[in-house]
């Protein structure tokens, strides 16, 4: 599917008015069956929708394990997943409209701390790597952020594993985690680049899959740092150029 | 209730590790009650609640008119609407998790072109008057944009009437919606400002209170286009200094 569409648009510049056509960042409903039920439509940049979906069903709660999925396929605006197990009940949970930037929808069941899980992990960070990460990260991603005013997101190790682009900023994480999950990839030791801010449910996501960090070039909310609190996640926000703000789990930083 | 956390951080600058006292954006779950049912939770920043609950009611279809509205209360982490209309069944349609930025959740029945209604409305607006309203908007906005990493959006006519911030940009935007709605403003002759990306979602909420105009100084989804001209509904984007691109509804602009 394209990614991008070119329209006709009008530019107005110091009073004067140009016509041409220009790039616009496509947005597409994708509806998701698992089981062969309805389970959810994703507005999306249509592009890496298998890693979209994966990440989307572990990080919402549905799977526990890549290996719980029979088959995958993607068929025009529609993606189908099969779980092993054939008898298992598809439902969505009553969820809350999350804010970051947009709205996430995640169950509210997760915004009770019973149901976050505290990460397991004793990897330490070097703050000059993650800088040099994020730095590569944001060259890399310019053109196309302002281009299409996309999110991105990055898997990394020592180095960047991946990187993907969305129209949403979950959505470009849930690819990254998505994408690790199908290639068997642990997360205890690695950490997500994020493009946008960092809300409470990107806590919960980084919770499900026992990933330690999470760092944004802009400003995490005080409920994210809570839940990073409690779930034992260090968040990093506003790490740009030669500088970075730890707002959680300082100790994993060195 | 407070809008910025003060916590510990501590910042890596240059190999160094300084800890201070940095302020946080709050993000809070506010539930939503409509006739003591609940009916949703919102993740937002907990400043102009009761605009924020009437724009998100209006703009999701549950009423039509502010008289609709009997009382609202807001008691702690809750906001209390009672309808005039005691036996009004209150429900939550099936939604789709939309992107822009991070996921709203708007009735997938919306995305169904039937449902969108087209903007009745012959307004003109002078590129000139929009740039110059934009940005007044980004110079009032740029600290608490920096420090806080918030979105605003305000409500237009010939100056800025009301401008408010939230977490989310959709939250910011149902704000001023519900400002309006509440001050008895028609919306035919106004505009809003985002500072967010303009996704379907933006273009299905202007189309329920008959909004002409959406400015952002960012860029529109193909969707965002798609539904706009479906509705006759006028995007501009990148708005910025002596510039701005006009997507759909070219004519309205002169």
């Amino acid at each position: 599917m394209d990614v991008i569409s070119y329209k006709k648009i009008c530019i107005f510049k110091d009073g004067e008015k140009i016509e041409k056509e220009d790039g616009i960042i496509v947005e597409k409903p994708i509806n998701l069956y698992i089981n062969n039920y309805y389970y959810v439509t994703l507005m999306c940049l249509p592009q890496n929708l298998k890693e979209l979906s994966v990440g989307f069903i572990k990080t919402d709660g549905v799977i526990e394990k890549f290996d719980e999925i029979e088959s995958i396929s993607v068929l025009n605006e529609g993606v189908y997943i099969n779980l092993a197990d054939k008898n298992r009940e598809i439902k969505r949970k009553e969820s809350a409209l999350t804010s970051g930037c947009g709205r996430g929808s995640v169950h509210i069941s997760l915004m009770h701390s019973e149901n976050l899980k505290k990460v397991e992990s004793n990897k330490k960070f070097l703050s000059g790597d993650i800088l040099s990460n994020v730095n590569k990260f944001n060259k890399e991603s310019s053109l196309f952020l302002e281009t299409g005013g996309v999110h991105s997101a990055a898997l990394c190790g020592n180095n960047i594993i991946v990187r993907m682009d969305d129209i949403g900023r979950h959505n470009a994480v849930d690819k990254v985690i998505g994408y690790g999950l199908e290639k068997g990839i642990e997360f205890y030791d690695k950490y997500i680049i994020t493009s946008g801010r960092i809300s409470s449910d990107m806590v919960i996501k980084a919770s499900r899959i026992n990933l330690p960090l999470i760092v944004s070039h802009s400003a995490p909310t005080s409920l994210a740092v809570d839940l990073a609190k409690m779930c034992n996640i260090t968040l990093i926000g506003f790490a740009r150029g030669n500088r970075l703000n730890v707002y959680t789990g300082f100790e994993r930083i060195v």
